[in-house]
């Protein structure tokens, strides 16, 4: 597949000229579905080194892309944690996504418009299937760790089940062995507002008409739950936006609704509708009920203000992962940044993700 | 008014034949708008006693109705906290309502048409102002009680200083003196859903064609709201809806899925679209900052699993009124509902409640 085709609307355009292309061949998805060809988009910090075992794959969240050095540059980078002038760093854009890799607004191969509804229901096991054959691509036996927070760790744990002998390692952070009704119930909340609005068509829209109030809305949702009360609280108070008292109508008045509208329309401008419907079904599928065969040792971690990925969720992580005879850890920290803090926290996540990796 | 013109279109239809009508004149609303004549539905319950001091006024939640006997049926009745066989019990539809009183799908007077965009935003002080008319009409000089949940409970406060001389005492259940960043973004993102409809139309709809799609999202983000992680978890766990395994679409799969799109569905037919605008705007701008010249007695309940309105800002409600010399005392009650808590526990805040009442 030509990569130049990405670049033909604006959501699927890379946003540097750092981002490669591998075409891994056909997938058989977990659910029965087929792909006859699939690119997966990536990038890589750092070197390898010579006995290819300094290898970290970042496993990006529900609406995150390859550029991992970007959207975790807390941890990412010369120095930090995740050191690029010691690792060999790799980020890609998960199968069914949009920033790159194969997903429902990539070229069907038999008519060049968008997949859309002939986008096959995806599962963890598949993207996972996918980065593995990045993996394979690049030369890389077994990866020193597999990192992720979110949709991200879940991958991430994933790798540990679905190809034991080949991750060291995995570091989480805000993530869950599988979905509570809560968690799924935000999903569904968020996919119906796309579902529902007419532009979405069944999921055959073109490119440059879709479904982007539906999308707008969908994120607003992502946003109330990323945040926490106390967050939202210090960002934005009951401040009036750009006044000092209402004007008494239905348009913005408060600055957290200007935020979160912001945010909604912002999203729709990069990223793909169905790729959202398809992301956030395969997280809801995911179900891992044990480790059994892994041979990873585990750092978890979780925050106290995230509500949407609960400390108990991590807790039970570390419960599975010692009933599997793995080395596990797992540490709670306390900041009041709701969800987001896996994003935020470069101070205490990188200490001890650090410690983790260079033991 | 004509009562009749309620029962045109379903969403107003009253649900029995207890419901009763009181035109209380022309409104000029805090915000500037005007009405010209207003309606307010309401019902009563036991009988005002010769003294005229047994009534208590009820005052529902964002998308309630005068039948309080109906939705908080564990609190009101014969022999319950709220005795009928003591107690004059009063229930209204507010202001800006769609359940009998003048609210934006009522025919405007000039055309009959639907009010719409040209209904005015409503403050709370305005439905306040509804209420201590239709209590004009009933002949009562001061309430033995003002009580409400939620959006019922802001009312309630509101009468306190708006009324001081009309009220002994007001019981609210988890509820706030104003909405925080979060609540608002909740409300918001709601709003949202149903602005970016298509078919709310600036909010010029046909009521037989109003923006459901939107309106069902707005609900469904709402349920999400209402009850806690451990409360989803109780009722839904990870059950799929009538099978064993997922069927991999993106239609219903899980039960919290099913009962999701359930309660969004089912609100369009008994709601309109511009109330919920309207009243969530109302509840928004609430913003109560102390209970100065108040002489009502306080009992204010809030709910530990209820992070919606969590028992912080009830322990402020309990604060502002001590600090403005009033009797008052607040209850956290331990139960795992969620915001619902306040509609479900009839037996704590009934036993707390009734002492209250009869001391």
């Amino acid at each position: 597949m030509d990569p130049a085709l990405f670049q033909e609307n604006e959501r699927t355009a890379p946003r540097d000229d750092s981002r490669q292309y591998v075409d891994i061949g056909p997938l058989t998805c977990e659910a029965g579905g087929y792909l006859s060809s699939v690119t997966i988009a990536y990038e890589t910090w750092g070197e390898l080194n010579a006995a290819r075992d300094n290898a970290i794959l970042i496993c990006h969240a529900l609406t995150g892309d390859s550029h991992a050095i970007g959207w975790w540059s807390r941890l990412i980078g010369p120095g930090k944690a995740i050191d690029t002038d010691r690792f060999f760093v790799i980020g890609s854009n998960c199968l069914g996504g949009c920033q790159g890799s194969t997903g429902p607004a990539s070229p069907h191969p038999e008519d060049g418009l968008p997949y859309g509804s002939r986008f096959p229901i995806l599962t963890t096991r598949d993207m996972v299937e996918a980065q593995i054959r990045l993996i394979d691509h690049l030369g890389i036996d077994r990866l020193l760790c597999v990192a992720g927070g979110s949709m991200g760790g879940m991958q991430a744990l994933q790798w540990t089940v679905q190809a034991p002998g080949r991750v060291r390692k995995a570091f989480t952070t805000a993530t869950a062995a599988s979905h509570s009704a809560m968690q799924i119930g935000f999903n569904e909340a968020a996919r119906q507002a796309i579902m529902r609005d007419p532009k979405w068509r069944e999921g055959n829209y073109p490119l440059d008409d879709g479904p982007d109030q539906g999308l707008a809305v969908s994120r607003m949702i992502g946003h109330l739950s990323f945040l926490s009360e106390s967050a939202f609280a210090q960002k934005f108070s009951r401040r009036f936006q750009g006044k000092d008292r209402p004007d008494f109508h239905l348009d913005v008045e408060f600055e957290v609704e200007s935020y979160l509208n912001y945010q909604g329309d912002k999203f729709t401008r990069r990223f793909d509708a169905n790729t959202f419907l398809i992301v956030t079904r395969a997280i809801d599928y995911f179900d891992l009920t044990n480790f059994e065969g892994s041979e990873a040792e585990y750092l978890f971690v979780s925050f106290d203000s995230d509500w949407l990925y609960p400390t108990h969720q991590s807790q039970r992580l570390l419960q599975m992962a010692r009933d599997a005879g793995c080395v596990a850890e797992h540490h709670e920290i306390v900041l009041p940044y709701g969800h987001d803090a896996f994003l935020l926290d470069g101070e205490q996540q990188g200490r001890l993700l650090y410690e983790f990796l260079t033991r």
